[in-house]
């Protein structure tokens, strides 16, 4: 049994000496600026992740949100040490190709368990970047072919123009993203990235349209009329840009909660009336559940809040997944020929297998329950620290959302790293926003550790 | 002690009613219009591949050239059973902020170990097509960082104009790459592939130039004034891209030998002069590696052969790797600021340390040696069929560079499909090409087995 760990910071500052001095060692060879602590993952458990200095961290960050269900979790363990798992790792198919015999079993078993309502098929990445950029294939293709028509055969100036990157057969489509999206850093996701300049520049993109994503105003009860008429601006942009824009909009692509861009929430009504408008203009819809997927809003998938007419028609996965890829249902997302939705890997049947385990552990320990449990009596400890810090804790958002809390506040890199030294380990986003993002562990035992240590850090600021 | 495989085919046709079966079921959750046998890997050993139905072929595709050192190699196993794995996949980091306490140690036991000559830099990543487009961002960056000046600040307009995908923020710059390259399928790699319509149609891409990649003939020795001109011409047409495309080429791309394209080879001096015209243009050069290195060629990184007079900036790898990434040694080429190059994993520390194993199963066994040695009585052998069938085995090339060997012939499909039902799994590439990518433990005792059968085939035809 591993010790039971309690946060405790040893060291006088944050990152200490070893943390440091390791970093300064692997930043010869490998881009070591962004290290906040060098981590034995060895003494980590569960909610608490343990650096090489000896500080033990309470983990509501849990690895950009990427950690599921704890650090050395024996549900992973055994499914690591498995067979397959073994097999998976040393015999890595070109799935696409030579598919092992096993592979549908694994799908059934682990991600397709959990598929979103109405989206039965599958493509594996390993990437979020690199998920949303094969929906945005499969988009793109589905237009195309609705334009040529069914069954009509590519024509040999499209053949040839393609390969010259040229029209008609490279041509001008777009994907409609939000403001202060993030969809990932690949050419194509980048170009529906809108949230932060370190992210973009310097990068040749698209010329691909952003909408206003809703700006509401909290708390949400006392905003009702203004937030509602700002939902309504909001889609009356999406579809101006959608018949306006220069090249037709294949796609459009959204977060159920923006979450680098700040933790920015819409209303079910606001997801209600993109899908009506993408449908009326046939236009791709992709949720990009990335960081929402995978129970942390205390529902499996964040978009089953939203109570659509029809599913999106295609939902992105990562993270928390720790694998990747895209769920859809149109049989017509599947490309009308071989091999042009295709890559050597199409993803990591390793990984998948380790998915299966987490999804295991997820429905037989009930977490996303557990989640929207333990997410609405932390919110209702946090309500009270926004009453006694107004200037510091503005904004709190989440409500009803599992552990899917933020809040804004005037420094919030200045708040993570005070945080950090009382053994809190925790991250921003946005510009002025702190996030929470525990474990599907996180338990309601852990709210007070969290809430009294915000609370005496917040004191002292 | 795994059975002693040999080639054997049992099932009347390949593939067999249980592949078509498993296939068929598979399809309907997961494309599986492109599989080709399903398999089982418990049983495949070494240079043998076992499908469900119970067939065994001598692969020399060896799942698109990225199986290094055979099925359940018992070195791989070792790994893939190491308790560092089972944390890695347990445990997986944001490698970036929180990296392991043994990551500086499990990068310098394995890829930097191998690193080509010059480059003492790494990006881990998860794919060729990913690698190459972090690449592509560096060189971006560092062009732009000259561009700007050293040390000066971003200006407020390029810092609001990316979030729009505008200039200056989001300028217009290109990759160049050549005819028929294959560098993957992400937005940005796909700009650069010019391979097959299949990788491209209907997907926007970026006005990037294409040079022409030289068209040698064969056997070289009799074309050598006629093979020099041709390359002199390309060169021509490369300096002649990057001083008048209608924006910057800031960075160009190429494969030692253009695989996917049909195995399209170039001389050291073609090379030699490619460096020195994008040193002379301040142009980043990249060598995308990723079919190439690791071995099949007989060196280490295919790139070695050209006796460049300086290193390539980057040289960008996957597949035998069995995980991802680019090397570089600019230190301009790490951004000026932290952040910029940056993805929630970057990489897999499960998948190194795989990788760390087929390292040291390569340079224990000496493997790389073994397949300059073997490649060249191979391709000896394949002369002689050349000389038997020359209206079935045209261009025969890859001469010196192990067994990274190929052939025109009529119907490069047809031929596969007749020599798998004869117990060998061969690839194609380009239009008219048949490919050969067998594993680095492909010994001399394999060559008779391949090559007869070759020859059954080929008399047949």
């Amino acid at each position: 049994m591993p010790a039971v760990l309690e946060n405790k910071v040893v060291t006088e500052v944050v990152p200490g000496p070893v943390s440091q001095a390791s970093a300064k060692k692997l930043d010869a060879f490998f881009d070591a600026r962004c290290v906040q602590l060098v981590v034995d993952y060895e003494k980590s458990n569960g909610n608490y992740l343990v650096d090489v200095d000896g500080n033990t961290y309470l983990d509501v960050y849990s690895q950009i949100a990427s950690i599921p269900v704890g650090y050395n979790n024996t549900t992973l363990i055994a499914a690591a040490q498995s067979p397959e798992i073994v097999s998976a790792l040393v015999n890595r198919p070109a799935i696409g190709n030579f598919p092992s015999n096993k592979w549908a079993e694994i799908l059934e078993t682990s991600l397709l368990k959990v598929a979103p309502t109405g989206l039965n098929r599958i493509f594996t990445a390993q990437s979020g970047s690199e998920a949303n950029e094969l929906a945005f294939k499969a988009a793109f293709m589905l237009y195309r072919r609705r334009e040529r028509g069914e069954g009509v055969e590519w024509s040999k100036e499209e053949i040839e123009s393609c390969l010259n990157n040229s029209k008609p057969g490279s041509p001008d489509l777009a994907v409609l993203s939000f403001r202060n999206s993030f969809h990932g850093r690949g050419f194509g996701s980048l170009s529906t990235t809108r949230s932060k300049a370190v992210h973009k520049l310097d990068i040749p993109a698209f010329n691909w349209p952003q909408a206003s994503f809703p700006a509401l105003k909290y708390p949400l009860e006392q905003h009702e009329a203004e937030n509602a008429a700002e939902e309504k601006r909001c889609l009356e942009e999406v579809e101006k840009l959608i018949t306006s824009w220069w090249c037709p909009v294949a796609a459009l692509i959204i977060e159920p909660v923006q979450s680098e861009g700040g933790d920015n929430h819409a209303s079910p009504a606001f997801f209600q009336g993109l899908r009506d408008i993408t449908k009326k203009h046939n236009v791709t819809m992709i949720v990009d559940e990335v960081q929402t997927g995978f129970g942390a809003t205390g529902k499996f998938w964040a978009h089953e809040g939203f109570n659509l007419t029809t599913p999106p028609d295609m939902v992105t996965f990562s993270k928390k997944a720790q694998t990747a890829g895209y769920y859809f249902s149109d049989s017509n997302l599947v490309p009308d020929k071989a091999y042009r939705q295709f890559n050597t890997w199409i993803g990591d049947a390793a990984r998948v297998l380790m998915c299966r385990a987490v999804i295991q552990e997820i429905l037989e320990k009930d977490l996303v329950a557990q989640t929207a449990r333990v997410g609405d009596i932390l919110f209702a400890e946090l309500e009270k620290l926004a009453a006694k810090y107004p200037a510091l804790v503005r904004n709190l958002r989440g409500k009803g959302k599992g552990t899917f809390i933020a809040f804004d506040t005037k420094d919030p890199a200045a708040f993570v790293k005070a945080i950090k030294s009382h053994g809190i380990n925790m991250g921003t986003c946005g510009n002025e926003t702190v996030r929470l993002r525990p474990m599907l562990i996180f338990e309601e035992a852990h709210v007070p550790i969290l809430v009294n240590t915000m609370d005496k850090v917040l004191a002292s600021a």
